[in-house]
């Protein structure tokens, strides 16, 4: 596998745009479009939240089909709360790209982003998609990525190469925050395309097992959003072989998605809203891998262990006291806790004023490991976060203003 | 039932003081000492962490007795995750005020806040008993109250006086908070004190009905404590008749008891870590009381509507979304939601410009009321929280230096 450092790169058979159309106030791009010039196998994964935003709903239709061609994308209006007319407004945005670009309207997806309960301004929207279509490009990577921005600061990308079925093929993909990251869902927006062959039920086991190894294990502030999805496209322009279940093929599939989704994964969170710090929280040894898993989240949504970090402050008590409250079975006298290789806690004590120094210098990297040892089991957890800084609140005080 | 609006208050039969002895670095005092002149009846709630502080361990095990007559209580160290030497340090203390004060050590109870993981200054205790000893007045509350703050700044108390049995019984309490605020749990350092007359078993009851009702609606960051309780003395210096189960006198102290607990706890939250607002969370017909209680907390602790609040923002989609994800049984299509008066959803829609424009003053006030109607039963729950700010930020990344 090869990763490839670039914003400039292509996949065959694919081609993207973004533009600014005028959902945004601002002067910034709000239009994202991504086509494929054959039908491709889709995967997706989607919000568990109840309130389901109007795309999220389509999508979740159109997608057991397993067939696809086109995403359409915007920032600046979630579309979701929005009711009969959202929903009418997401179909007619997947209806006008279809008709635009000549393809069926059930092979068109939609993703929005944004404020919720605002509805889309469709006038704006079709000329968008127009001017879009007149741009698509092999090349266009940074602009569609630009376009499905919102709060983010630094645009993510994640691209890799790797022999599949006797030909390269590679495997590329964009991803929004920053803000109402938390998993069980997808947890923001992400899209996906190959140029591998490969069966769309396939693609969809793959996709899972990634998402559950990836955006699934991080958390920026513990809300989860309407509107955050997944999607995988798969075109097979690369002209593979279709790899076959447990085939050494297939794993290698694998890997390159799990190398994608870990990447823009961990790029959301190190963009977290406000964030001056990416942090891995691991547990171990807990009673069961639900436990551990249950932990690792319990101490990176707390804010009392956030500003902690924020602060470069070795405050091991607030770990403590957000464990003894995660519902996990555990047991003060029996814990310990590592931050970067420093042993700050053995047994439920704290080490020391030598231990404390070597577990601040940890603190004051940019990356800062935690790693919490329960001995209670063999159960193990990663959960990537990042700190809660006084940027996080600005952002949030006014994002609709 | 009067309230008394002073901290000039006394209570028959209890004298109390509060000093600096040396556990904070600052010369903000830190040691509280409460005493009652004779055996009173005592009733306590405790921390559901599974962290517990030794001096939680020691009153839980005390209280059983239903007896007691002294509280010691310190500010600037928790005594938490501090072993076999935290329990020893505990019992000390306990010992100490006992034999200064010539009681017997089972009858004195010990209560700590402040950092984790730190041992307590035993000879600065122990020298700091003696002073306040010396000191205890029947008009001390003030220097109690200022004894047991860490983050808060303002002093909390809450004083009340009835007609129980033929007798005026005054109830009387302080409280401090302000971070690590979150229910299941006492939440924050209590003391009640009585001169009412009544059995254990009847205090007992009437606390933990107080408690559901108060300390156990409120919410600051969600994060919960090793150290919380909540201590009510009753010792009878009032002479009243003690109050029969069910009896008239009965229902009149549990009323002054919910009046205090409330008063605290709702002083708790308007003291906040970084609080600008007071916010009332009511969720209204929900599935049943569980789920309408399990929805107004994901609202309150929320980050993101937290912030939004603290913006004087009328973005009610993050509520939405935060209830979607609550694991609540809920319908968008059928929910209202209202920011004070103003309507700004109903069923599951904005209501436009002009409910924008009245829920966003509703938001400027220092006081604010959200009511979620889920149209899904007859389930109610109200919750107290306050916004998050840029001041929690700081209080927390900084509050061990």
């Amino acid at each position: 596998m090869r990763t490839l450092d670039t914003k400039n790169f292509s996949v065959a058979g694919f081609k993207v745009w973004g533009i600014h159309c005028g959902i945004k106030k601002t002067e910034k791009k709000d239009l994202a479009l991504i086509c494929s010039d054959r039908e491709a196998a889709v995967a997706g994964v989607f919000t568990t939240n109840r309130v389901k935003a109007a795309s999220v709903l389509l999508n979740a239709a159109r997608v057991k089909s397993g067939k696809g061609q086109v995403i359409i994308a915007n920032s600046g209006c979630a579309n979701a709360c929005t009711g009969k007319r959202g929903m009418a407004d997401a179909r007619a945005t997947a209806e006008i790209a279809a008709r635009e670009l000549g393809v069926k309207p059930d092979m068109v997806y939609v993703a929005s982003t944004g404020v919720i309960g605002e509805f889309l301004p469709m006038a704006k929207v079709e000329t968008g998609i127009k001017t879009a279509v007149g741009l698509l490009s092999a090349t266009g990577w940074e602009q569609a990525e630009e376009a499905i921005m919102t709060t983010d600061i630094y645009p993510k990308f994640s691209v890799v190469q790797e022999e599949i079925g006797g030909k390269t093929v590679t495997i590329a993909g964009i991803a929004k925050g920053s803000g109402m990251i938390h998993p069980n869902m997808a947890t923001m927006l992400c899209f996906i395309v190959t140029d591998a062959s490969i069966a769309a039920p396939m693609l969809k086991r793959a996709l899972l097992s990634s998402t559950e190894r990836s955006f699934n294990n991080i958390t920026v502030d513990g809300d989860m959003s309407t509107n955050d999805m997944i999607l995988c496209m798969a075109n097979g322009a690369a002209g593979n072989k279709k790899p076959a279940s447990g085939s050494k093929d297939m794993k290698k599939f694998q890997a390159c998605l799990d190398t994608v989704t870990s990447s823009l994964a961990k790029q959301v969170v190190r963009d977290g809203e406000g964030a001056t710090k990416f942090v891995v929280i691991e547990v171990k040894n807990a009673k069961n891998p639900v436990e551990a898993k249950r932990a690792a989240m319990a101490v990176a949504k707390s804010s009392l262990v956030k500003t902690a970090l924020f602060g470069e402050d070795a405050n091991w008590g607030r770990i403590m006291a957000v464990l003894g409250s995660a519902g996990v079975d555990m047991d003060e006298a029996k814990t310990d806790i590592y931050f970067g290789k420093a042993k700050i806690v053995e047994r439920g004590l704290g080490q020391g004023k030598a231990a404390e120094r070597e577990a601040t210098l940890a603190l004051k990297q940019r990356e800062v490991q935690i790693v919490i040892d329960l001995h209670k089991g063999k159960g193990a957890a990663t959960v990537w976060t990042c700190d809660l800084s006084y940027e996080y609140i600005k952002i949030n005080a006014a994002y609709r203003s």
